[in-house]
């Protein structure tokens, strides 16, 4: 035995041996010559053989490589296509199943207003909800409203509200000239105590479907049959009754005013500043005892109004009430008297108590809004035990009935006109009537048609390093847009109402939020159009190739371009998504200043290309909801993004999973310095933002970012022509309160210096406005809604050694 | 050059020259003789020099190579005592900040009965809500009830009935035998139209707080004053009165009964049988409409009862309903007509489409149990749109509609105690008292106090490919158990009621849903120990590592391993968790027949180990809510898992950003085949469990699995000693409609073959029970609630090229 370290050393000694020999034989010459050559000879033909058999050997194996490369090739290509024929039978059966035409809606018949509805019940009774007549409203015919004339209001401060109102109304409902084909009528009165509806033309009698909107605050109204009450100081509220607040008037935009959401606990727990109590009232002492704890401020302010009434400035008051974690909202009588309070501590953050005898005293609009979810409603016996309640909540508790707050005020109460507004729009949603839906965005649409073969080699797909534009796998025969308006009446009995968003109002085409079926029911639905792996055996990587898999239907996506002044850098990014599986469209968003060059060579990628053009230059079109975008799944890209075919298809199978969330490749985070929030593109193990140069996201957001989010954030991103993409991850994680996803490690992307250079960002400058922009946005929100997520999502077998005759998912991800 | 084929025949040649030398040499023996001598000292004077020469370089690189290493160490070491030395201070400095005592409940002192309480308004109405009397409730006082005798109880049947309900309740809720420290006084009443309140003990005067239950089904009442009324014939519902449904009553669990909940669209869409409606019914016309309707079986049976009433044996209307999709409840009157049409629908899944006159009936227990997610409710008038409405639903929303009526049915209307006992709940939530909390496992607990080194090298964590047992980076400095009853009060203002699980009636300590706070609160809050990476502003590993990070507080887990017959296994993995980060407790469940042996060496590990010994030897121990399990995530292992440390570190702070999934190691799916479910443990890339030898999952589903599930789930896992695991799975999925989350590829674990193999799973009987386990609780919960998922999750920088300055995350995973 050799040791290790000697073996080095022996060719060596081997070799000085040799030579040494070598040497020696050189003595006796000419005897040894001749050995030597006749050795040579023999050598030179052993060699000459011995390379002869190692070339043949060589040859045959070389042939039995390729042999066996080839065969493996036809194996894959032959369960490729094998895949792949499946694929599309399974396609073409559940097109053939689908053959179930769509509902159509029965016609919009009214009966004639003279006969009476259904006459069931001996007496109608309005407090059981008797008196409202579905049948002028039928659920396919929207919510017609007929306006009365506002002549006979006398007092002009009353006509110019009236008259305000109705402006308002025309433009957010469908306000109807012919009052026959009214759902509702709509009466606004500056008198309810001595209403004559004699002389109100349409009222048939009973004042059936009729709101009658009082001006006055009053609590005691006339008779008026059927019709419903809309005020501020209803008494009683009956079923189709709607008790409004009382309007703050503000003279900026709400989240200008709103102090910041954050810290939780300020600097009270709670307040109450009041005129004098009611001679005699019981629940001065309880007062008393509040007032002792160190944290409340419970202080009378003289003034003439009525006993606990709101006294100050509108100013004083909201600084105050801004101290305050928590503001005490006293109920004597009316809601009316407190209605003011009340939208005060949401408008503030100051998270509203509301004690009245039963706690039972109806808010505004209740019944569809929960008040619960934005403040506390107690009983006023419950007044001792106040302070150890209010100790007890959690700062989580306090934080998300303070965010509900500031949206229900938002979004139903931020104005007088908005208030009757989503009064009739709760009484459209209680008699089961859907809302209109979202505009979608039109723009001016070119549809390529003359396509030229993609110059830049595709990227590669599932299984194939080099690129093979043959291979299509899971590609669909014909396009397969997302069911639209899928819900339209169960959308009615979902909490839109309550859910931080712009649900109650308007109606959105594609639906974010279907929960999975059981997964046995893929087998029996033949309308549904599963894709189950393998049938629903599973599978490794082989099977998973073949088929989409997931818990939802079979779907598409659309993938969104904005470019600008970048054309040959578009179509190279274009042709790199030849056959990509599953891509319904590519939508190109055109912000360059001239149109189309009819030189362009569009690359032929075996889906549609569409350009639309808008009507500016904004980074904000990169979420414009276009009509164009047939499928609910985004892949919103810039111009010059360089993904690979698989990386754009593991990142739709993980949407897929996480439909209510961005989720993409280029990582960032709000990172906190010297006491603010920054942006932040180092390396990072927590991630906060996806970018959306290259990320999924559902079409939802592309309406919600164009017409429901404040609309001072797309003027900020106009501003600066910047931060479109750090707006849209606040959107969205104030509406879930998630972080995004973050898929594979974008393995065409290696960006190894500080924060990727991107085409407009290499500056300094670029980034002091993104650090601008979080601040502005998180004023904005009230808080910053960023969430931080610390990993990353990989393929289930990545990296993973497997037995031979098994198959990874993905082969690079 | 030599081509490199040529290379490998080389030493061959000179080999072959050698020998022919040395044969050579032998001719000239004595002249060469001298000269061979010579050579060979001169030769073996080289190969000395030479090999001096080589060790001297060779140490030289030794040494250059131990001081980098050194000096590495050193840096690396100094990082890590940085970083845990801040983590140290900032945990002293919470810590110091978490001062305020917890909130003392104010004590229950109950006001004499006969003076009035609070008497704020003139005329108290009940139908306000003015009725009810808080101050006998005081909010920590709990919900205690006072049973009336039963024996003015005339009737036998009604008295048996009585008995049965008062029995119940015993069980189910704290009686008090002293009448005046109860909250609520519950009478039953045979007769509710002549009830004599003066004969009722302790009626006070006005019978306040009074629950008077009536057995008859009656709709007129005597005048019970402030009283509450409980019963299934009530015309009209104040808000303190409890409507609740007349009881099915079934000789078999539900679940038994119930057909499977898919396929989601049957035989039929909508049926209706019914006995003959009444002379001149103006909606015969309209049914007449829906009957022509293919889909549809609307009929008349004729049966002696009274118009629209439900007919046939229960038998025959429970597989009638069986084949239909949807059902139609038909109320001209009371809903006392419907009701048992009401839960038969919800019992055979036919999804209950409740007409009635305004279409605003109330249904049992209203206002808070909501009826729109489990029935359609629609005023009559929109029968001829029934059909429209109908086919316009998706099988999502139907889906989801017959999941919670089935919820609903078994969980608060399952039998007649059940219905009483869910009112009283329901009164106790309306008035803001909490339910008592679920009880936790105690077993038998020892407290390990001897230690000894332990005996495997401990796992490597963050960084360090070799265990080093002082390495300890984040561990705290004392034990942090999670909070307890965090949202004691706020509980009342979650939707419980309507989530499927069981927050109704019961209280968890531990609280899974709450929702992050927004991330600038954890720099504000002093009290939440928050531990940001690097103070806020992120980082790459080297930050990482210092810090929990992440959405919520700093908080730890609890290890549970179950351990059988294998002392030394136990032992061996016990060892591995030395220093394990965010530790609190290892529990060890001794299944083992035998008492702990004295000669156990328990390792030393850093955090305390506790062994339980339950009541007897099965898996479900696994899963018992032991009150000693003091944090709200656990981490279920089997006795001989082999994880890393840092395997374990990512998938803990994986769960806290899932905090309601299991997340965890193996993966395993249900596959389809020839039309059913199986259990499938091959290479797959979608997987829908995570197995529970290796996983992290909430406290919260413990108390779910052992207390709130049906029972036959933990009888099925102790008859085959097997499927524990697959049971939670279902559990999970079942509750929150999502799949699990596999983390990482478990480094540690490689199995090549089929199905890697268990301590009690080589066989094939195992893998047959498992089949049958999954087919057996598809059965129990009426559908197979697991859902795919087609991802792993691994931290943010693995396996990415970093430039030199940047650290990953962790180092392997």
């Amino acid at each position: 035995m050799i040791s290790s370290r000697k073996k080095a050393f022996e060719p060596f000694l081997l070799f000085l041996f040799s030579y040494f020999c070598y040497y020696n034989s050189l003595q006796s010459e000419t005897e040894l010559e001749r050995i030597k050559n006749s050795v040579k000879i023999e050598l030179r033909e052993l060699e000459r053989t011995r390379d002869i058999e190692q070339k043949k050997v060589e040859n045959v194996r070389k042939n039995v490589l390729a042999e066996e490369q080839h065969l493996k090739q036809l194996k894959s290509d032959v369960a490729n296509y094998r895949g792949q024929i499946q694929a599309l039978e399974r396609e073409l059966r559940q097109k053939a199943a689908i053959q179930n035409p769509p509902v159509m809606p029965p016609e919009r018949i009214l009966p004639p207003l003279d006969i009476p509805t259904i006459p069931f019940r001996a007496n109608i009774d309005c407090s059981r909800g008797d008196c409202f007549d579905y049948t002028r409203c039928p659920l396919t015919g929207g919510f017609p409203v007929y306006l009365y004339p506002i002549t006979h209001i006398r007092d002009d401060a009353k006509r110019r509200r009236a008259d305000n109102i109705q402006n308002g109304l025309r433009q957010m409902l469908q306000i109807v000239e012919d009052a026959n084909t009214a759902c509702i009528w709509f009466f606004i009165s500056e008198r309810v105590d001595v209403l004559d509806t004699a002389l109100i033309e349409h009222w048939h009698g009973d004042g059936r479907n009729h709101v009658i909107l009082d001006l006055s605050g009053e609590s005691s109204w006339a008779d008026i049959g059927r019709a419903s009450k809309m005020g501020t100081g209803l008494a009683e509220v009956l079923p189709f009754d709607l008790l409004l607040p009382e309007s703050i008037i503000l003279d900026q935009p709400i989240w200008e005013i709103s102090p910041l959401m954050t810290p939780i606990h300020r600097a009270h727990r709670l307040v109450f500043q009041f005129s004098a109590p009611p001679a005699g009232s019981v629940i001065v002492n309880q007062l008393a005892l509040l007032k002792k704890q160190p944290d409340n401020v419970i202080e009378p302010i003289p003034c003439g109004a009525k006993p606990w009434a709101n006294c100050g400035t509108l100013k004083e008051r909201l600084e105050f009430l801004s101290t305050s974690t928590f503001s005490l909202v006293l109920v004597e009588n009316n809601f009316a008297d407190v209605s003011e309070r009340l939208l005060e501590s949401l408008l503030t953050g100051a998270v509203p108590v509301v004690l009245s005898f039963s706690g039972l005293l109806p808010l505004p609009l209740d019944g569809v809004i929960d008040w619960s979810r934005a403040s506390l409603q107690l009983p006023l016996s419950r007044l001792p035990e106040l302070s150890f309640l209010l100790n007890s909540m959690t700062s989580g508790d306090i934080f998300d009935m303070r965010r509900q707050g500031r949206f229900l005020l938002e979004e139903y109460f931020s104005s007088e006109v908005k208030s009757v507004y989503s009064g009739l729009q709760m009484l459209r949603h209680k008699i089961g009537v859907i809302p209109n839906p979202y505009e979608q965005s039109q723009g001016v649409t070119t549809n390529i048609e003359k396509f030229y073969p993609p110059t830049l080699p595709a990227e590669p797909n599932f299984l194939d390093e080099e690129a093979k534009d043959e291979f299509v796998s899971i590609q669909s025969l014909s396009p397969l847009p997302s069911p639209v308006f899928p819900q339209n009446y169960t959308y009615l009995i979902k909490d839109y109402f309550n859910s931080v968003g712009p649900f109650a109002h308007k109606m959105i085409d594609v639906n974010i939020l279907s929960t999975p079926l059981p997964s046995e029911e893929k087998f029996y639905d033949k309308q549904l159009p599963f894709d189950p792996i393998c049938g629903g055996a599973g599978g490794d990587g082989t099977e998973y190739q073949n088929a989409l898999g997931g818990n939802f239907p079979r779907e598409e996506f659309t993938v969104v371009i904005l470019t600008y002044k970048r054309d040959d850098v578009l179509i190279g990014t274009l042709s790199r998504l030849v056959n990509q599986p599953h891509l319904n469209k590519v939508l190109v968003v055109w912000n360059s200043p001239y149109s189309i060059p009819d030189s362009l060579q569009w690359p032929a990628i075996g889906a549609p290309i569409e350009v639309v053009i808008p009507e500016k230059n904004s980074l904000n079109n990169r979420f414009l909801p276009f009509k164009n975008i047939e499928t609910e799944a985004v892949l919103s890209l810039d111009d010059d993004t360089h993904l690979r075919r698989d990386e754009i298809e593991f990142a739709f199978r993980t949407w897929r999973e996480n439909r209510d969330r961005i989720v993409g490749f280029p990582g960032r985070h709000h990172s906190w310095e010297n006491g603010g929030w920054f942006y932040n593109s180092n390396h990072t193990c927590e991630l906060s933002m996806v970018l959306t140069g290259a990320a999924f996201f559902h079409k939802q957001y592309s309406y919600l970012y164009s017409s429901w989010q404040p609309p001072e954030v797309k003027a900020l991103v106009d501003e600066f022509m910047n931060c479109e993409d750090i707006a849209l991850n606040f959107l969205v994680s104030h509406l879930t309160r998630k972080p995004p996803v973050k898929v594979t490690s974008r393995w065409t992307f290696r960006c190894l210096g500080q924060g990727c250079p991107e085409a407009l960002s290499s500056t300094d400058g670029h980034f002091n406005e993104r650090h601008y922009c979080i601040k502005r946005l998180t004023k904005i929100w009230g808080y910053n809604p960023l969430l931080y997520t610390g990993y990353r999502v990989d393929s289930v077998l990545f990296k993973t050694r497997l037995p031979h005759d098994k198959q990874k998912c993905f082969k690079f991800i």
